[in-house]
């Protein structure tokens, strides 16, 4: 007869539409096999604080699948590895990792189900070489894991990001304007090249593709000459100009406060020095990480959980879930942190884009 | 028997989530009474450029219901009674309303139905002393028109920002974070006021009520201290600290180009620096003008177009639609511009919100 | 001092959008004067079974404001005035409600805040007759009151009638189809006169406004003849044939189940039937009873819940809430139940309709 | 110098979400090469009626891919290989393609896109035999397709199967109801599957895992015994009965005019037969073929698009474009239509549903 396993569940990181979702096919599958799970709240940390421990039952995850946010909620910036300490003004990191682990082992779980994006995975890593058994569920909204096709909320961001250009565009029309709408994406383009072509954008600046201004101008100004006195401008936030991002920043923003706006408000300025046109920009910023997930997303994250458990069942510790269409599948810790997810230059979408006419800015 | 009218309608201002359903409705109630209606592009611009006249027709107006923006366009920044003129380095004002009149007769209207907010009434009050009959249709998502019980294109305003505050909610939660998001409302803080209690904001700001930051900042530890780490800050654009807006700005602000940001960023770094908690600003900004229109909104719309065509019918000239629920009416064109619409302090509403828990900082 | 009260809540009938937001907006009003809310389940007969009453605080209403169903559940058919009962396969009707009053005084009631609709409300007028005191607060997604300007959930049924006629447009216009589409309205058809005209239908058909199959048929053939290959028929569940309904059912329907069915697989097949054009039906059913409120609806809720706690306050038992434009307000219990709900056949939105050239089949 | 193409365009059978978007993307791709595109109205029938062409611009696809429906329309059932005429009471079928194929020819076209489903492609194929140069674009919501990963359509097709399930659980559950959601799929369970997995389904029916209702109603029972008095059941329009579907549907339906209703009609009141629950049904029917496609379903309708166009350019006649998320890519018109698409009954997605608890009736 196979072991009962006793499961905890742990989240890291921010907001991702779906994390509900994963919880109650975790706690579904895991409930219907007789396993028992127990939530661990403030990530990493709540192994050090049995006050933290939550058990999951039937009636914890009911209704939930549809409801952004987490009821375990997400707020986790511990580290054991290096938990940050402040002594008599100075800093230092504390390694409470051993700690960790002895309390996981007598607190009788047979592995940890962990939920995160980049930075949970490398603490996974770092605590699976230590005997924790874990099993790590991908979140991130950018989509920038190479090693599974599609994460849970993006969909949902995208959905969002897409509403809003949608929405700006009648009135960048009929005000004659160029609207800036910044999307997320520090390192990875994905939300802003597939809201930029859905919503129908002119121009798309990615990370993956440096732009100059100039370049974005011209396109605009090409409207302009026929007939179109309006643009769209979809920049992710870590778009980025050519020979570096710092000087462009100077030029029109000058110890502008980076927490009161962002990238687009000076692509916006910029824009309006060299073009003579009204430009306004909007930062969509945490909309993106709210609200319902979309069917799809709610469809993907149902079946991260439940992968997750049949991993445990089977014993495969030490793994990242990861989806293709064709199924569900794996890969190792290490594979999973291995390598960023990037927008491929010369990949299909992108093709699509310029073939619609969408400048790159390059 | 009655005379077929030949209708002349323009649109004048921002864009407003409804303004194609009002146009449709103009067009079937003219066109099945027999009439013909000509669409003026570029406000009352047009009535000088006589390529800027658009037939509507049944097929022009089919579908669009449903649609944002406005087929005739609304863009819209002349004033006949004082067109803007620059000579050499030199700008004047030059009153070309003579001409606008000669034009709307020798096209050989019976009436113009003028589509437009405070400044486009005010214009269409000055024409229909120089002659031209006019109907006039409020346009103002702000709802800030005391004339009217409700505008349309404000019922989506509400229905916008309260998804962005459901969306930002569960971030808030998971991160500890205060959020401040900013709405429209110049001079009168309806959508603030709606949308704040619809979302669940803990603290709503208002023109029509002066705050002191202290007791936002009170609000905020209130709830800290009983567990919630958490808050959402709902302030309309024209959200009025006591003792002036200035002062408040430079605070934080210093030289910030208003055009980067808007009062919530200010707001939000106010609170971080008397708080201590990390706290994040959106401007809602455009999104709230854009999108299709609620089905309130075009029943609303549809309402409002069909009576003016109606009022038109029994030569109801030199007045301005009004909605109630008891049934459509109108007001002179005198009265409707002749008092702002505010937030009563003392309403029904405000009430409910206090009553609730939310603060207005007062 | 005044008097800290211990309120009662219950909820009859139906599900209707905006029923949680009601619950929260009492329990934090009531809370916030530091009163006490139990909620009873079952509805009234909950009075009979104290394992029905479930405490309301803080916590039980966060987050609740923008859920469908209810969290007291709505399930409820039992009138303690009137209890059916089985014995020895005959069913009869015991009096109760000297129990239910009794068992109120004895948990230390003041007074009792029912949630409900037609029924309820009468089952209400006779339980204060008896001597609870009682707030009624109106649940009827129909809008059929008189008393009240607006009914919450109402906008949200509309909303819901209105996005399925918009997803019926396309597919009706590309296969040359009749679509009747049947929404709520047993005796009252604001939902489908204001879906109707919102989703721009063709024929609108209410109980208020008798019509003939001939007539319908004509206006599709109308636009058949002007080449509008398809029409879209929104029916209310009780839109009435001049003549009666029966005979009608009867020719088309023949001993269909009428839970099988609706109102609109007859019309669509006597439309068939005469016009020779292919017609579908959709009965659009409980869709329009669940589901997330509307913005509006929300807010609405909000306002009855914390109105009703207000007229507690100040003792203003056996009334009904009311709401209009210019505040909310209330009636008797009497009065709230003396008069229905109708639409008006000369108001201004069936003459709104009618000018936008739909047919209302008379 | 690569020749400049002069395309064709023709769109078959039913409404699918995206169809505008594909419209808009080969355009636009077409244009900016310089090639030529011509819309074809009534899909291949309008190539033996030159009033049935439509040259295609940039300003005729203008603002389209968030718009339902199809600015060419759907509406075909032409086959020029076999178009039936009636003659003397008696209908036979004409092969007209000769003439088709001389028209296509003598039109100028290069090419023909040709966007449909199961049929059309088909015919397409027959048309490619005799000398026509084509590519295909899948169209089908059921995603019934073997050779393509997903279909265009079938995103938005879940979506608003899974809104409508939402809107059904609270009331299910207010009113300790059955409630049946048949949605489409005749052949391919891809719709019930997916939406009833995101929507929370209890049980579902898919034509590929044949069912027999006593195990349905065991499921609603084993919930009603765990204190879950409601419970939802999504089928697809081809669910299977064990045994043949026939005898189940004469059971209980028994000369019912399939017009008039559908499978779950018949499902809920066998259920409600056998379980004594009461029991209720909606078809969602062409709810699901409308309305704005989701972001998803417009990038890839927008991929599709620009990749036909890309494939013209690179002379891939005769083949049908696909989607995989590593890229798109092409079959043979052949191997397009040899394998229907189906659920695999022992997919991820099935197992998934089998561990959150879903019984699929068997």
């Amino acid at each position: 007869m196979p072991k009962k396993l006793r499961l905890a569940v742990n989240t890291g990181g921010g907001d991702a539409p779906g994390l509900n979702a994963v919880l109650r096919a975790l706690t579904l599958s895991a409930l219907n096999r007789g396993y028992e799970v127990v939530g661990i709240r403030k990530g990493y940390l709540g192994l050090l604080d049995t006050t933290q421990l939550v058990p999951l039952t039937f009636d914890s995850v009911r209704g939930i699948t549809r409801l952004g946010g987490s009821i375990l909620g997400t707020n986790n910036r511990g580290n054991p590895l290096g938990i940050r300490v402040e002594e008599n003004g100075q800093e230092r990191y504390v390694d409470v990792s051993d700690q960790a682990v002895k309390n996981f082992h007598r607190l009788g779980f047979d592995g940890l189900i962990a939920i995160g994006g980049d930075g949970s995975l490398k603490i996974a890593a770092g605590l699976a070489k230590k005997g924790i058994p874990i099993i790590a569920v991908p979140k991130t909204i950018d989509n920038d894991l190479a090693s599974t096709v599609m994460t849970f909320g993006f969909d949902t961001a995208v959905a969002t990001a897409t509403e809003a250009i949608d929405k700006l565009h009648s009135t960048a029309e009929s005000h004659d304007r160029v609207m800036v709408v910044e999307v997320m994406g520090r390192n990875c383009g994905w939300i802003a090249l597939s809201s930029g072509i859905a919503g129908g954008a002119d121009v798309i600046l990615l990370p993956e593709i440096p732009y100059t201004i100039e370049r974005v101008c011209q396109k605009i100004m090409d409207r302009e000459a026929s007939g179109r006195h309006f643009s769209i401008v979809v920049c992710a936030e870590g778009a980025a100009p050519l020979g570096g991002r710092m000087s462009l920043l100077e030029e029109a923003h000058d110890g502008h406060d980076a927490r009161l706006g962002g990238v687009a408000p000076v692509v916006a300025k910029q824009i309006e020095l060299r073009t003579g046109k009204e430009s306004r920009s909007i930062v969509l910023g945490h909309l993106q990480r709210g609200g319902q997930p979309t069917p799809f997303d709610r469809l993907l994250s149902l079946r991260f959980g439940a992968t997750a458990v049949r991993m445990a069942s089977e014993g495969k510790w030490g793994h990242m879930v990861t989806y293709s269409p064709s199924g569900m599948g794996m890969v190792t810790l290490e594979e999973a942190i291995a390598e960023p997810g990037k927008v491929p230059v010369d990949c299909d979408t992108v093709r699509t884009a310029r073939e619609l006419g969408v400048s790159f800015g390059d």
